[in-house]
Formats: C-alpha cells, sequence, structure tokens
C-alpha cells in the first residue's frame, strides 16, 4: 500500500482556494508559471513517492542510535537524504542569491507536505534547514549569509534549532546558555539544550546550530537573549568543513515515535560563535524561524494525516469481512461506519491542507507586496494552521488505527506508527496550548481587525453563492456569524485570562468555520456536482455543526475556571 | 508520583448517583453491606496502589517473551498476580457456590477500575477470567463446573476467549475452527485462533481456554458455532493440571502498548475440549462472557484515563514554566489552558465512570430482581459504557502527554505508556464502530423504550432541580430534549444502514448527555456548592454543548454518505 503524493490536490487547490495565481502575478514570484508549479509538483512527487515513503518504515524499526558520540541515522535515510539535497528541495523557497530556487512558500509547502507524508522523521531535517535559511536571510550579516545560505541550501549542511533548556521550554525567557566575547567578533557557548531535533547527522558534511544564548549583563527575560550560529565544524578560510568546534550530542531522547529522527540533548563547552542580528535581538530572528517553523508543522501533521489516511484506505478497499450493504468488493470500506470514518478523514485533511496553504500564500502575498494586510493574514492563521493541522494528523491517524481493527495495534502494518509519529507535532515548535493563547492574545491585539477581515471574505464568498448553492452556503454563513460572535466576545476581554480560558476551543472552532469555507469554495468551483461537493456536504451537514459546541466553550471566560481549586482536580 | 485509587469517588458514586443501595437492599445482594463495601474498596485500594502499580512500567520495559515455546511475563508480575489470586479478587463477583464473594457487579466494576488504573496490562487477566467465570456459571454442565469454577475463583487457573481467526475478526460468523466428536463426550479442536490475550501465563497453573468452533455438518454462520472449553493441563482424576494438551502458542503480536500482556497467535491441533452449552449455542454463551467484557473494557478505559490524569497532574503540580496568573506555587497547574485541560480530564472521567457504574448497577438489579426494565437498561447501557469509556480512556491519555509536553513524548516519563496501552480499548471486545451499531440497531429494536426510559428519569430528574440549581438542570434537560429527538429519529429509520451512518457520533452524543445527567445529579447531592458542583458547572457550560453537533451528525442518514464513492475517497 504506497504512498501516492496527491498532486491534483495541490493544484486544484493552488488555483481554486488560495489563489496561487495572484501569488504568481507579483514580480517577486513571476518565475513561478503555471508549467513550472506542474513540474514542481510532479518531480516532488517522484522524489516523495520513490524515494522517501520506502525508508519510512526503516527509521522507525531501526532508530538513530548515538555509538561512541557518532550519530547513525536509519538505513536509507542517507541515500533519501541525497536525493532530497540534489533535487535542490532544501532551498526551494530560499531567495535565488543564496542559491534557492526563490518559489512561494505555497509550493514549497506542498513539497514539505507530500515530503512528510511519506517520510515525517527524514523531511524534519530540511524542514529545519528551510527555517534557518530565512532567519539567516533577514537577520544574518553579510559574511554568515554568504559562507553559510550556499551551503544550507545545497543541503551539503543541515540547520537545527536551538531553544529549549531543562528549565526554559515554553519559556524560553527562562534560559540560562551563556555566550562570551572572545575580542575577535566571535563568541564562546557555553551551556545545554535540549529538544534539538537532527542535532547530528552522518549524511550533512556539517551542522549549522542557531543558537539562544545571554550575553554578559544581558537583562533578564527574552530581552536578553541573542542569536548564534554555532556550527559542528568551524569553516576553514575556503569555507569548507574545518576544525571541530566545541559542542556535542549528550545524548538521545527515547521516544514514543519519530524514532527515524533524533532529539538530543546538546552541550556546548565554550563553542565558537557568531552572532546573527543585534545584541538582544535572538527572540526577534527566531521568531522568524519559529514561524516558519510552526506553519512547517501545521503541515507535518496534514502530512502525516494523508500518510495514513492512504494507508487506511488502501486496507478498507481490500479488507473483507461480514456483509456489505451495498453492491460491490464486499470490503469494509463499503460498511457505513469505515466509510464515516474515511469520509470525515478526507474531508478533514482537505480543510486542515487549506488553512495551511492559504497561511503560505497570506505569506507570500505579504513578501511580495509588503501589505500589511497580508502579513497580518499569515500571522493570524499561522497557529491555526499549526494546531489545526497537527490535530487533524492525531484524529486521522487515530481513525487509521481504527478502521485497521486489531492489526492497527499492531506495530507491522504501519499504521501504529503514524499514530505515535504525529502525537510530537502538537507539542513542539509550541504546544497547541500556546499557538491557541498566540491567537486570542497577540493575532487579536489588532481589535481583531485581521479575523474580521477573514471573516467578512467568508460572508460575501457564501453570500454570493446562497442563489446556486443554498444548502452548502447557509449553514456556512450562519456558522461564521457565530464565530464572529465569539470573536467580539474574546476581543471584548480587557483579562487575557478569559481569553486563555477558551483558547483551543476557539482555535479549533476558528478552523471549524475555515473548513466550511473552504469545502464551500471548493463545490462551487466544480458548479455544485461532483467529488468535491459530495465531500463539501458530508463536511458541512456533519462536522461543520461541531463549531457550536466548541465556541460556547471559548466564552465561558476564567472565573468558573480558576474556581476549580487544586484540590477539587485532586479530591 | 504513584497511583492512588479514588475510592472516595467510588464511595460517593455508589451512594449518590448509581443507587448501589438499591443493589445491596435485594436478597441477592444483602451481605453486601456498607460496611463491606467500605473495605472492600479499601483493600482493593492497597493492592493497587502497592502491588500492581510498581509493575505498571515493568510490563512496558519488558515485555512478555516467548521463549522455546514458554511464556516469561515481565518481571514482578507473577507476584502482583498472586496478590490478585489471594486476596480472592478475581472470584469478587462470582457465586458464593463457584467459590466467590458473590458480591454487586458495580463494586467489581470499581475493583477493576483500580486495578487497572495500577496496571491495565495485568488486570486484563483477571478480567478475563472473571469473564469466563460468569459464562460457566450461565452455560457450563455441573461437571465442568466443579471442576473449574473453583480454580478460576481463586486465580490459581486463569481463562481466554478465543474468537477471532484470520479472517474473522469482527465478522465471528465466518470462524473456521473445528470440533469433532471423540465419541466420549470430549471433542477434538483444530484450529487457528488470533488475538488471546494472555494465552498463556507462567504464573498460573493451568490456563483454560473457551474456544468458538463448528461441529461437523454445522450449519454456516453464527448458528452453526458451538463452545467448548480447552485447557492447557487435561484435570486428572483429582482436578489437577495433568497431561498436556494439544495446543500451543505460535507467536506474540508486537504491538504499540499493552506489552506486558501477549497478545498471542494459538494452535489448536486436536486439543481435547469438552462443550459449554448445547450446540450451536456458542454465541449465546460467549455473549455472556462479552457483554461482561465490554463493560470490563469500558472501566479499562476509565481506568486508564484515571491512571493518566493522576500522573498528568502531579506533574502540573510541579511543574514550574512561565509566570502563572493568580498567586501560589507557581507551577503549570495555574496556567489556563492546563487547568482546562485537567477539568475537561476530570469531568470527563466522572461521566464515564459514572455511566460504566451505572451500567453496572442495572446488571446487578437485573440479576438481583429478574426484571427486564433492568436488563434492558443493562442492555442499552454496556455499548455506550464500552465506547464512552475508551473514547475517554484515549482523549485523557492523549492530554496527559499533552500536559507534559515535550517529557510526555519521551517514554521515560510514562505518560506515552498510558496512550499507547489504553489505545487497543477502542478496538477489542468489539471496535467502538460495533458498539454503536449494536446500539443504534439491536438496543433499539424495543422501538426505543429502554432509551426513553432512561431520557424520561433524566428529565424528571432535571425537571425536579430546576428550582434549586436552575442553570445546570435547564441545559441537562434541554440536552435531553435533543437527545430524545434524535433518537425518535433513529428509531423511525426502517433502513438501518441510515442508523449506522450516525451511529458513532450518536453514542458520543448520547454519552455527553448522560455524563450533564450524572454531573447534576453530584451537584444536587452536595446542595450545589462545592467541588463536585464547580466541575457539574465547567462540564455543563462547556462540554456538554458538544452534543450539538454529534446529535446533529446522528441524523444525517446514509443517502449522502454512500454518494461519496471509492473514487471519491481515492481522489
Amino acid at each position: 500500500m504506497p504512498y501516492r503524493a496527491p498532486i491534483n490536490e495541490f493544484s486544484f487547490i493552488f488555483d481554486k482556494i488560495v489563489g496561487l495565481g495572484d501569488v504568481t502575478s507579483t514580480p517577486l514570484f513571476e518565475d513561478a508559471s503555471h508549467d513550472v508549479v506542474t513540474a514542481i509538483l510532479a518531480e516532488a512527487a517522484k522524489l516523495s513517492d520513490e524515494k522517501l515513503a520506502p525508508v519510512n518504515r526503516s527509521g522507525d524499526e531501526h532508530h538513530t542510535v548515538l555509538e561512541n558520540g557518532v550519530m547513525r541515522a536509519a538505513p536509507g535515510y542517507g541515500e533519501a537524504y541525497q536525493a532530497i539535497a540534489e533535487g535542490g528541495w532544501v532551498g526551494i523557497a530560499a531567495r535565488p542569491e543564496s542559491g534557492g530556487m526563490g518559489l512561494p512558500m505555497t509550493v514549497a509547502s506542498a513539497v514539505n507536505d507530500m515530503m512528510g507524508a511519506a517520510c515525517l522523521s527524514l523531511q524534519l531535517v530540511p524542514l529545519l534547514s528551510m527555517g534557518q535559511i530565512e532567519a539567516l536571510e533577514h537577520h544574518a550579516p553579510d559574511a554568515i549569509k554568504e559562507l553559510y545560505l550556499p551551503k544550507l541550501t545545497s543541503g551539503e549542511w543541515t540547520g537545527t534549532m536551538n531553544l529549549s533548556e531543562p528549565q526554559a521550554g515554553s519559556d524560553v525567557g527562562a534560559l540560562a546558555t551563556k555566550a562570551e566575547p572572545n575580542g575577535d567578533g566571535t563568541f564562546s557557548i557555553t551551556g545545554q539544550k535540549i529538544w534539538i531535533s537532527w542535532g547530528d547527522a552522518d549524511f550533512a558534511e556539517n551542522i549549522c546550530h542557531l543558537v539562544l544564548a545571554r550575553l554578559p549583563d544581558a537583562p533578564k527575560g527574552t530581552k536578553g537573549i541573542s542569536l548564534f550560529m554555532v556550527p559542528k565544524f568551524l569553516p576553514d578560510a575556503d569555507g569548507n568543513p574545518g576544525e571541530r568546534n566545541d559542542l556535542r550530542v549528550v545524548s538521545i531522547e527515547g521516544k514514543m515515535g519519530l524514532h527515524g529522527s533524533p532529539t538530543c540533548v546538546m552541550e556546548y563547552s565554550g563553542a565558537k560563535g557568531w552572532l546573527v542580528g543585534p545584541e538582544g535581538g535572538g527572540m526577534a530572528a527566531m521568531f522568524t524561524m519559529m514561524n516558519n517553523a510552526r506553519l512547517g508543522v501545521g503541515v507535518q501533521g496534514v502530512s502525516a494525516a494523508e500518510g495514513a489516511y492512504q494507508h487506511a484506505l488502501a486496507y478498507a478497499m481490500e479488507r473483507k469481512q461480514g456483509r456489505t450493504p451495498v453492491e460491490g468488493p464486499g470490503t469494509i470500506v463499503d460498511h457505513a461506519d469505515v466509510r464515516r470514518m474515511l469520509a470525515e478523514s478526507k474531508c478533514d485533511i482537505f480543510a486542515a491542507r487549506c488553512i495551511a496553504l492559504a497561511c503560505a500564500a497570506a505569506i507570500d502575498m505579504g513578501n511580495a507586496t509588503g501589505d500589511a494586510a497580508w502579513k497580518a493574514r499569515a500571522a493570524f492563521l499561522t497557529p491555526i494552521a499549526k494546531a489545526f493541522g497537527t490535530e487533524t494528523g492525531m484524529r486521522v491517524s487515530e481513525t487509521g488505527v481504527q478502521i485497521f481493527g486489531g492489526m492497527g495495534f499492531v506495530e507491522e502494518t504501519g499504521a501504529a506508527q503514524y499514530y505515535r509519529d504525529v502525537r510530537v507535532t502538537a507539542i513542539y515548535e509550541g504546544t497547541n496550548g500556546i499557538q491557541a493563547m498566540d491567537l486570542v492574545a497577540r493575532k487579536l491585539m489588532d481589535g481583531g481587525e485581521a479575523a474580521y477581515a477573514l471573516l467578512d471574505e467568508i460572508e460575501a464568498d457564501a453570500e454570493k453563492a446562497r442563489a446556486t448553492l443554498p444548502e452548502l452556503a447557509e449553514p456556512v454563513w450562519q456558522a461564521t456569524e457565530t464565530l464572529r460572535e465569539a470573536t467580539e466576545w474574546l476581543v471584548s476581554q480587557g483579562d487575557l485570562q478569559d481569553r486563555f480560558a477558551g483558547a483551543v476551543p476557539f482555535l479549533m472552532g476558528f478552523a471549524r468555520v475555515l473548513g466550511g469555507y473552504y469545502h464551500l469554495k471548493a463545490a462551487l468551483a466544480e458548479g455544485g456536482e461532483g467529488t468535491r461537493s459530495r465531500l463539501a456536504k458530508f463536511y458541512i451537514d456533519r462536522l461543520l455543526p461541531e463549531h457550536i459546541g466548541l465556541l460556547t466553550h471559548a466564552r465561558q471566560g476564567a472565573v468558573d475556571l480558576y474556581a476549580i481549586t487544586h484540590d477539587d482536580l485532586v479530591a
């Protein structure tokens, strides 16, 4: 049951849902013609289907191991990574002057989706490098850019993010790693970092660590944090990997999933580093990388969902069990509850993918036009794309296990791997709770302007669709009104705790309504008849109504929540 | 962060929610005085906290292995099992004439809840034996009863269920294992069985397999199935384990979780067996065992949720991260979203536990009074208890991982074990989809009588509560009306597919409303002030509204679902 990249799905979403045409009409992306994009999708599909999917099970079965300080990736990973690097995929969204293809994030996200569905553990390597490339493009001094960017975009070197420390996970401001000036413009970095994905890789010539640390006498909290480039091997005069830097992988975490991707504890013992961005500007630089990564992780959720869904669908099409109520092959796909599970999964994947790609398109429009409204749209959609994408990954992979029945609980089928692997995506790059808090606090600091602009757009489109597809358009319009009221309620809460108390249900309710909107657009695009219209009807009739419960929850505030005491929770 | 059995919770639910007093007022259960029950809870808590919880991690870390045909349970399991056996816990609900304590299923379910929370893998051993004991009590000839029941209730011997075969999982009627008469009243059993939990155990003297098989010339389908007792060792003249029977464990499945419990492929090669129940009556006998086990598995879901919740709560109370918005220890329990996750978990565990214990109490009342209405109530609640209990297990253990953040994805904390272990409970003993189909088809064959009786009871209680607790009573009453309409809609569908299409959402919606009812009762019991009232308000305001989306989904029917073609799902 091999993975097949859904390239038609991407083309459809590009053309009919998120307006890639508007992106590629801008001077910045004018080279991304329709033909180029089509060719890119086809090539990425080939890479994913033929090179990456075949090593997916290998990473789960063999794990990555640390032997005498040397990291050994799973069998096949090295070759698969070379295929990614040689295809230029790491640099797909990097600027041409960095050695990249300069393609829109929308297209890069579709490529990440395919690579992630094929092999999530390995796809994390280019994803991290992409985030680092963007951070360097925006914040690094020219010398660093010239030295590192060509190596990163070519995939010869790989990138990591080093934020967390044992007492500073979600609270980055608490970190204690130190950076002492060496007097020659470089710094000595000392401290321990945790949760470093791909902290080492035996298939890369060099590993480029972007490390958050504090300069001496820096203020407490996030304002005292600076960002440093700390490579595993110090580049020599020719820019090639030279002397070994004073950093090492101390240990690898024993995780529930994503075994192919080593999660490292890193020790920096006076390692040489170079400042990226201004002193004390570490968080701003890191946010560039994190925003990129947040969308990327949301896409990972969608991709794991796609992989799990295809895997379960193939099984459902083949597995005979009991009498089926309709004529056909007599396989479980024709049992009502199995078909419900598959239809739910299919509909949610579409919704989550559209949200992620709409976010990517907004990023592209913001970059291409500089328009604040597009930037605000991108910022608003990022936490939704991250949290709903990864929630969808969990739900669909859970459903995939369920469709396999007992065989889903047995590791050899592979259904369990999707379920275990994707679990971390709801946690890393900021837990989904952190995403929701970001949404209701920072992303509503504009008084709801970005949110309302999106709601206005949905209602205008639903209004227009009333004439042709009233049974789909009306519930979407109604749901959007309910969402508007919930948004207004949140915006009007002066105490942030009242927003935080319902942040996750609000985010999920927002995503449910957005999903209805994109399904409606899909049905409209085919004139209300066909595959997409049938799926839209399923989603709007059966899944969209969940917004009512979620948005009711979102509006309850913090008082009753904090009335529940510690003793109440223990009792 | 050790497990502490929540005995006050059980006492409260016994007294105020499910009416254990009515059960123990019947002649059948008159020995189960309040003092006896209190002592039983205390002893079971001691067993769970001190003997079972300490071996929980061992089963996950060491797995059970098959070495040269010999099964080796995880270190510590043997001693822990002896503690269960010696305490008489296997026979807690067995009849006194079987060597049991004759206590109500309600009490036994609380004991199972505690044992399961402490060590789910091991608790499966007594759970399976309990089901077998009940099946033998109801269906076995006297000779079998006299020989096996004392050994099973004492825990010296353990029991298994053998239903599934490679092509007959959910479709039991397709099984092919043969039973040939030996001419001496015994039978030769030949065939392969899969998914046999604890198909062997090195801490039991004998393993008693109840095996479904077909007699020669038996009709096809479920009517041709008979049930046989097939022990690992043939009892000798004194009833002690004698000659080795011709059966063996072929292999153990490599599973995602529940590693301490070996899931076996069993080969019967002309093994000697004895008929249990009439020829062709295998399914009826097996259903006795399965109904018992379905409630038992629902309780497993609740128990895993309790274990995961306590584990996550202890972490949340200790872990410092970021600034908390209220005065206190500055730990993450005081972050709004963490508290929301904990409150949701706490409220859902209460709801699921009340449903399971209400089901158990109905079983007890049915057994004690013979009243058809109680039996119908028990039958109706069983699939809800199973599916909602295990769904709660999945949701709460997922939340537990989330509360741990990155540490939840790392195996050493143990949060992941709950998540992996509980996953199978939504699958085995009939997947949750099968439970939901049972609910909307067989359990509504009475025209909805059992369902409406329950809804009438809720509305009458809510009606009474309106005067004192209107803000809790009114939403529960309203939700019950919505549920009544959905039930009426389902009952009126002549084509079962129209019910099946929304079966799972209906079951979950029903559970949501039941949960509201039990929370309301809990608040009433303390006069609307205190811990339970605060939790009830949280549940009713924030979680109960989910029923709207679920019950809307439940009423959509099969037409649009089957309009989605195979090609639509693939596209």
